[in-house]
């Protein structure tokens, strides 16, 4: 038996139906909570690069169509199922994007973030694109009130992805005091790292093609700042040394996050391979390329990827924004969820400036 | 001021003086050894694939040509330079592959197999492929009298990049008891990996494309072995799958180890990755292939490899040896240095079955 906080008895969501067609409105009845599921009335649910992924089957969902996209979620709980303590009900949470089951030997030896029982919302089942969604609840993050104090809500829907993805990474990398921090793409995920990483002790070296992403990232902790556009490997390599040493940073083991998600941006990552250089690919691309793998052997080097966050960082993260180690508000945007076309539209062109958060 | 225990006065050594070129037979003075340096009255050395790089510059030596190539180094301490305790006139040696210095910033943050002051014999300097080699004494591995009363101090040469590469590779994989090693290539390095794998508790299976070197394997420690022949990666995904169902080795978390040192078998331990999958390229090839980098996100893996071995390691792989957790007496065969042209255009040839070792 759940138990109701919430008076709404239906959801409304935009669901993709085909790959590449129009979203369409969708209006159903609300389903109760299974038990240890709870139901996120919607605060708000940021538009990733990967959802334009999906909706051109460039990925495909692991759940059938039609589906309702969106893994950045925030929201407030308004209904638990059976297990799932009443102290959940009226709580500010953030919807970790990848919520393991917790029980099964992944989960146990600490490997929750490849749970095969995992559930990512907007890819295993309806996510965040909606007035409502309904998530297993063992791992919702519960937003403290000093956080909320100096934040709305539904702004911090991008920790869900945009800001937990680039900590862990970060966290995997072993990033210390001292170190030097290499950001490939300083845009909606990149420009976290940049913020982290700074926030770390670490000096950080961004790179992009975009001067003004470049400006941010110089104001965000970044101690230089290198415009890739147009150099060769070689030169920047030249450049981002040179710049390494203006800013006191280590000749070796540089820590190097591909954050663009581009073929170019980890041809650029690979490229950086140094001594003892750990490199984290953080966006993603099906893009192929070509690279020496043997390079990693001649520099004792590493490259790993991580696939999204384990939920029991999320406290520390954002425990990091209540702190101000990590500000978020200057980099999101707020939309209607009845904009969805519009906004959605803008965010496959590239257009939009900010992280876009879809509210109801 | 060196102090001798030997009597030779001269080092009888072969050059490589030009890339393809024949090596030459030539006999110099015998240099004493400077501070921190000993001189090593050569036992054994190995040749190894990476001598055949050298020889036809797909790598190139760090020290100009002509150069005594040969890095798999067993002798004795005949001459100690200053600062050198006399207590290593006369001692058995393993001579690590990568002799770093001990004394600069990486060394101290335990990064030895990256000092930039390193110096490997064979590459840096002179190496094993002579009479005697002359190398810092630092990180010269003694050979304890208990491996020796199981061993010949020459086949003990192998121990120093054939053992101990894939020794920290495996260390460095996190493989624990219970865990599946997979070998890409069960050769010169591959049967040791396999053999320190199992060793270590963990189920092995061992993949070639050579017959010979599966049952080799097996009998080895492998628990299950398959032939990469012709088979597409799928297939053969498919065929590690359930050979490791059924020797009860776990779906996940594989650790996958490049011992081939070619494009084929990146490529298969590559498209080997799943689910928390570690990738250890301990062979080395120039060549490059295509990959999906963002595999290693979406599989939540990693990749890295290793160049050479930590010298503090050295020690507990002879224990091992000692203790005949790992067996090199049936995968080196003894030649005599004066052999030398006959032996390395045989290796060249890829005709030798064992590891050739040169002895003076």
């Amino acid at each position: 038996m759940g138990m109701a906080a919430g008076s709404e008895s239906t959801i409304n969501a935009w669901a993709m139906t085909a790959p590449g067609a129009p979203f369409e409105r969708r209006t159903a009845p609300r389903r109760p909570p299974a038990a240890g599921e709870a139901v996120i009335e919607v605060a708000g649910c940021g538009v990733c690069h990967t959802d334009v992924s999906f909706l051109h089957h460039v990925v495909k969902t692991r759940a059938e169509l039609p589906l309702v996209l969106g893994h950045e979620i925030s929201g407030r709980v308004v209904e638990a199922g059976d297990g799932v303590e009443t102290g959940w009900l009226g709580a500010p949470v953030v919807v970790p994007a990848v919520l393991p089951c917790g029980e099964c030997e992944l989960c146990r030896a600490g490997a929750r973030t490849i749970c095969r029982s995992q559930v990512m919302p907007g890819n295993d089942r309806d996510g965040g694109f909606a007035s409502h969604v309904v998530v297993p609840a063992r791992f919702l993050c519960r937003v403290s009130e000093k956080v909320l104090e100096g934040h709305e809500l539904w702004e911090l829907a991008i920790v869900s992805d945009a800001v937990t993805t680039p900590f862990q990474a970060i966290r995997r990398a072993g990033l210390a005091a001292g170190d030097l921090a290499v950001f490939v793409g300083a845009g909606g995920i990149g420009i976290h790292g940049v913020q982290i990483a700074a926030a770390a002790g670490a000096k950080v070296i961004a790179l992009d093609v975009n001067p003004a992403k470049l400006e941010v990232a110089l104001a965000s902790g970044a101690s230089a700042a290198v415009n890739v556009s147009g150099l060769a490997i070689k030169d920047l390599l030249k450049q981002v040394r040179s710049e390494a040493e203006k800013i006191g940073a280590p000749k070796h083991r540089w820590k190097i996050f591909e954050t663009s998600g581009t073929r170019p941006g980890q041809e650029t990552a690979f490229g950086l391979m140094g001594f003892g250089a750990v490199i984290a690919i953080v966006g993603f691309t099906m893009d192929r390329l070509e690279v020496r793998l043997s390079n990693l052997m001649a520099f004792d080097a590493t490259a790993f990827g991580n696939w999204g966050c384990d939920p029991v960082l999320y406290p520390e993260v954002l425990e990091w924004i209540g702190a101000g180690k990590i500000c978020i508000s200057p980099f999101v945007e707020k939309h209607l969820l009845a904009d969805f076309h519009r906004v959605f539209e803008a965010a496959q062109r590239g257009q939009l400036l900010q992280r876009a958060v879809l509210v109801p």
